[in-house]
């Protein structure tokens, strides 16, 4: 028998029958990075504060992309989900700016890919946003920090135990 | 001025003008990794053997994501791109898989958004597949490898300078 | 803090978490109203009784955009609607059409964009099916109508207060 | 009165109102048949041995159609279906392939154009993947098996009733 | 080597590369039947005659569809098409409503897969009016009838060779 | 015969035919105004100066707006959209924000509907981003100010005739 439950025990991709899971609280947050060289990270941090528009732009095509979820990836159920958040933390000692996008429902089925979804898309945007000045620019570390809810229960990623975390439940 | 080509010297977001660019071929090549344990890539290349699913619906989900590239990036320009490929290289030695795909189109502005938007959803997909099993893998490195035509000519991504290439062009 | 709930204490942009609210049942009119030439809204009028293609289609375009709205207004969340309806007041003293809709949902948000929404796209529909005649159409008094459901509870248009409405409800 | 009931009294189309309907459990299998000529009949059947390519992309294809429904039937109600399943049935007598849809949800509104639009797509999607080499391909037999769920109860076509179905309840 | 254009020589599904084809008039015609029982037929004719909205509403639901093409078919090149058509030929004798979907585009490939889309959901979408009424319902014989342009020529079905058509062209 | 180029001289409703009209730059600059208390309008203005979140989310809204019009208005025809642009123009007297959208393409048909679309989906992200604050917000005004291109040569609305226009040609 298959493992994996999107393929069923004689192989075939199917989406996943939780018609009979009890609605309940999920919360997901995912993360990711966006490294660039210094003059694209200054450019970006400079008009943050003058008027937003690289971070804001890619900050609202997040939070659509999550809503797309289910149409990009293909075993995904659709989902009516009721919260995201997508936050940026900027380093300047690696040039890079780290993502997080926390999505919340009450439903039958988690919404980690929908916090992934809004993270890449997030950093897609900042990548097409800045490409004229900087094609180098390189995504990473997409991956999901935590989430709650359902029957697998409480999530959190190896590296992040025991830290307090960053997202939307913090 | 602005030097970012989407927002213009008030700060104003926007779609840049390409009406009256030349139409010329262009290709974009972008890629990206995923990492899983050893019993993740375990069952993803055996299934492969016997079925494929895994890697043929994130292949399928890639392929149908550079056609909506422009639905998921706001600036991004809508274009009827005339080929998509996408192609995989499991990685024994660190238990991942590189992706790499290639788009092609003739027309008046780029395809980098479109190859990197394949790449991923095609790894977001991958993800969604083994999730239940492995919730711990980890999209990085999602770069433009190179691209070809339009007015910047020819880029090429520094740390594969002097190679071979692995996309469609080759 | 912000006093718009899409905007955070910081001036983030956000889908406001809608999680914890009880769903009750919402019910949403919008209207709006499209004026034009005498030979236009004659030639609708008219063609109204033969075959109705012209308000017949743009009724059906707002039906379908009401479903298309999250995908359009940046903050909305994804609702699945349970009923809307459009209809058409023809005013021969001012050669316009007012059109009405209604759209009603059981959930944790309103549904007044997905009503304004209708209506918008109603009448840019009729914009289009009579625009190689009449390129001065004006679409005006797009407006929120009523509202009844959430903790907010009823609103009612000032102007329409006092009046027997003309909605889904009566 | 019109006994269509996405038509109101006055004929006008509208999106049927079931607000106030009890969300039950509902299923629905759809079924078709896509027939060709032996020879593209035996390649897709060699190919399935190897590769299957075609009815796995066929697959994924039907299952996203199912996704779309209220996107492309404009009087069907948004809903978050919760399972969905598509299996094939080659016959090689006939040079054929029938394809069965099953569809699963609680909710207010039954999923037989979920079924039937994820049965159709399917079989375009064979159809679009073998046409290069066998534009004779007919698509027939869509259908709806059987239903339950619903003020309206349990439907089993007339020509399958005595018979073991053969969809996801079976 | 695979004889499927969208499977390349390795079993990978893939968009076919037409970047370098040459735009030509290219036109697809496709046809279906909706086949019912004498009282759903007779009710849908004679609403027609009044109002006509089963089958406008179809019509338009099969043009929209047109335009959703590539986002249906996993493998279909997006275009943008720039004419279609729906026809409707009820037949007394039988109790079923043949349908014609033309489509027209100058582009570097063809446009089979958008007029029997264009139809499939034409089909469904009269289901979906009627099925309160009838759910046993049939969608048959759906089809290419002929395409011209590209570099496969015309074709014209065995079954209606000799025959003048009904479609667009002529 | 029917004047309305979407609708043939039967009445049926068709994507009219442009497959032979010659491709030319085509430009189209759509307005609108949306008036709201004078509270609401302080608290725009002075978070435009702070961070500028209800217009920019409102500029991206519109923008991609733009590329949706095809799905959104039935008989539309497809675009490749190469330019899109909104601006704002606040006016104190009247707490009124009036909006400009100039779209642009070289193609065979012309893009007032999208720009008439960009300008409706800007004024309803306006009224969703402030409506927790000021439900009796107005959008009105969204006319065609000029169109360039195409058979029918230039238009200008007639209220703006002798006037420097404010749009994306000047």
């Amino acid at each position: 028998m298959s493992e994996f439950t999107h393929i069923d025990k004689e192989g075939r991709v199917r989406m996943v029958d939780v018609s009979h899971k009890e609605p309940t609280e999920r919360v997901a947050i995912a993360r990711g990075i966006i490294s660039m060289n210094p003059e694209t990270f200054e450019k970006i941090r400079n008009q943050r504060v003058k008027k937003g528009n690289v971070l804001e732009t890619a900050r609202i095509a997040g939070i659509m992309a999550a809503k797309k979820t289910s149409e990009l990836i293909p075993m995904c159920h659709p989902l009516n989900i009721t919260h995201v958040r997508i936050n940026f933390f900027p380093d300047d000692a690696t040039n890079s700016i780290r993502m997080e996008a926390g999505v919340r429902i009450i439903g039958q089925t988690g919404v980690e890919m929908e916090a992934l979804t809004a993270v890449s898309v997030t950093a897609l945007t900042i990548y097409d946003m800045c490409k004229s000045y900087d094609r180098e620019m390189t995504i990473s570390d997409i991956c999901l920090v935590e989430k709650t809810g359902g029957k697998s229960g409480k999530f959190k990623r190896t590296e992040d135990r025991g830290q307090r975390g960053q997202g939307i439940d913090h």
